[in-house]
């Protein structure tokens, strides 16, 4: 997946070992796995060439990661003849949010 | 490595076969390789969950992707004791790129 972090989120992300965003619409810190239990646990994380992307090795505690039910938030893929989904779906996301605000499915 | 592309970008990627991006700061197309050499050829191009986020699966046709000369960007990590270099420099970015403006070490 992928996401935006402040320095609070990398912080916290350090500190906990799991992956910790910051919402820009909600203004608030939220780790991923806050309601779907699905938690992504850090194994190493990667700094860009100008300092300004990380790239977050994890293990997968849960299900999936995505909120639409998939182990990946990248389960399309472009084809000669349009999108197509390759990954099999793990959860119904109705189970894990319930009838929640997209922006509350975490 | 991360990057920005428009539609115009992504268009240009799947048609062309290779990683193509938008830049912000100049307002045009570049693709990556352009100045280097080193190019990105496409294997899969995959879509996040809401549209705004692609995975671009690539070969590398050349030394290295990063403009620092490794094979990638995220060549650095952060352990306990600070940030460590765990990749092998490909090249020397003088040799490649000269005395460019970074913004042209494509």
């Amino acid at each position: 997946m992928l996401g935006y972090m402040n320095n609070e989120a990398l912080e916290k992300t350090k500190k906990s070992g799991y992956v910790t965003f910051f919402s820009r619409s909600r203004q608030k810190l939220w780790t991923k796995g806050e309601k779907s239990g699905h938690h992504l646990r850090v194994r190493e994380i990667r700094v860009d060439c100008d300092y300004d992307a990380v790239l977050v090795q994890v293990d997968l505690h849960g299900l999936g990661c995505c909120h639409m039910g998939y182990k990946s938030c990248f389960f399309r893929k472009l084809t000669p003849s349009g999108v197509e989904v390759f990954l099999q779906r793990e959860f119904d996301p109705s189970d894990v949010y319930g009838e929640d605000n997209p922006e509350n499915q975490t």
